[in-house]
């Protein structure tokens, strides 16, 4: 299963615009709410994700509807206005590391929803300063009656193969060693497919076609939908933009095996990365 | 090939960020704007765009680089903080239903770009009026020194099957007789898959897995990136939220090749809609 996908809570986005559906729920006494250090996760020693009282929430914080844990009413606090640090804390890494798949879902879900209000404060059409409505799904000018709603970024994620090899490469400011699948968002007036073949083209020259979508998942930092495909390259001549890649190069499967056994060529991306999900499949296809 | 795809431009991203590139590509003599009347395009009579010289660019316009046609710089402009009109025109969609392909996804591009810049022309971080740069593909604060970029909201669109037969619905606002596939907003924290199951629970109370993608492209009112899947239904009783859907019902692919015969027993959504090839590629498979 990709990294932050299997939650389990259920959303109830019917109670985002029903004030008696939401205060209800906030007064519910099986109601609780995320347990933060800032924007990481508080986890408990069984790899799961810590809870208090609602009433725990700072004065001035925006609270977001997260949705129901079979009936129970799960919420979301961060004071107004304090995004996310734009870096992940190693704390935060480590965090990931240890938690249960459906709980890092239900945790990118807050961080996204949370970090987006602290980033979206005023109005991008008028400037004046919103307020969070509809559970905290939203923010609303008063000015302009315009309402704003949470980004979430596509970003296409991919391999290119050829001959049964796959392309990978490096940016510079990864971990030694590491090398994954070329990236980049996806752009106003284009498919998926279009994009994927775009990106490969201007990172490392290589034409692809026949691309297909092999698994996406959320990537909270701080909203993107990772949408990971592979392209058949018409050959395997490489013309890299430094600015983009350090390196490229292509890998066999057993080379890509080898790695996501962490005994390869090169360090694998981290498991909760679509990315490791895609090598994984591309691997098991030959 | 789905709606708006098919684009023929090279996107030149590294002219972007390169002031000489920009302002050359700006004199080049073949240099060309794309013509507007508002946002409606400007459509020859053989069903392609019209251009005009770029010096026809309004004094307040911004000025966007859509990309090279065969080394030939293509710009769209619109009048800076006058947004596209919530709906679309008449006249609109006639002109869709008379561009060829690669044309529309040229034309969806420009919209969706001009549009973004029209609506977000303050800062969401700080509410400072902001400048366009990175050649119209972004905007940035003099006060805080976000740097803000185009949105493209995901958005999945599909059809549940059960028995050999699709979920259809229609939406009240809708031309009498329609029917298409069930479509929302994919929302922070969900993976496509996820938000496939969740909007087809939440708009007919249909539990749906094994869900698998089918195709997607751009919508460039404003700006969405439609994927389209298709997922398995546990039983086919449906349960109606009636703020989302007017009516939904089962239909057989026999059903579904006759609507978009245009002889069937609904009316089928228009060729430049993913929910045309959707429902082409789903009748095609029995
Ligand atoms: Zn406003
Ligand atoms: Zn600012």
């Amino acid at each position: 299963m990709p990294g932050f996908t299997g939650g389990t809570l259920s959303r109830v986005a019917d109670h985002r615009n029903d004030a008696e559906a939401f205060a209800a729920a906030m007064g519910d006494w099986r109601a609780r709410l995320l347990k933060l250090d800032g924007y990481d996760p508080e986890i408990t020693e069984d790899g799961r994700l810590g809870w208090t009282m609602v009433t725990e929430a700072p004065d001035d914080a925006h609270i977001v509807l997260l949705g129901f844990d079979e009936g129970r009413p799960r919420f979301a606090a961060a004071p107004e206005g304090v995004p996310a640090p734009p870096l992940r804390s190693p704390a935060l890494f480590r965090a990931l590391d240890q938690l249960e798949a459906g709980e890092a879902a239900t945790y990118a879900m807050a961080r996204s929803v949370l970090d987006w209000n602290a980033r979206h404060r005023f109005c991008a059409n008028c400037g004046t300063l919103t307020e969070s409505f509809r559970a905290g799904w939203g923010r609303k000018c008063g000015n302009c009656a315009t309402e704003h709603f949470p980004r979430v970024d596509p970003v296409v994620i991919m391999i290119a193969e050829h001959d049964g090899r796959a392309l990978l490469g490096r940016q510079p400011s990864w971990p030694a060693g590491r090398y994954s699948a070329l990236a980049g968002f996806l752009e106003p007036g284009e498919s998926i497919e279009e994009a994927v073949a775009r990106e490969i083209q201007e990172e490392a020259g290589v034409s692809v076609s026949g691309v297909r979508y092999v698994a996406s998942q959320p990537w909270p930092f701080p909203s993107q939908l990772m949408i990971a495909c592979i392209g058949i390259a018409d050959d395997d001549a490489i013309t890299l933009d430094d600015n983009e890649l350090e390196t490229a190069g292509w890998f066999t499967r057993d080379e890509v095996r080898a790695a996501l056994a962490g005994d390869g060529p090169f360090v694998a991306p981290p498991n909760y990365a679509i990315a490791h999900t895609l090598l994984t499949r591309w691997a098991a296809e030959g």
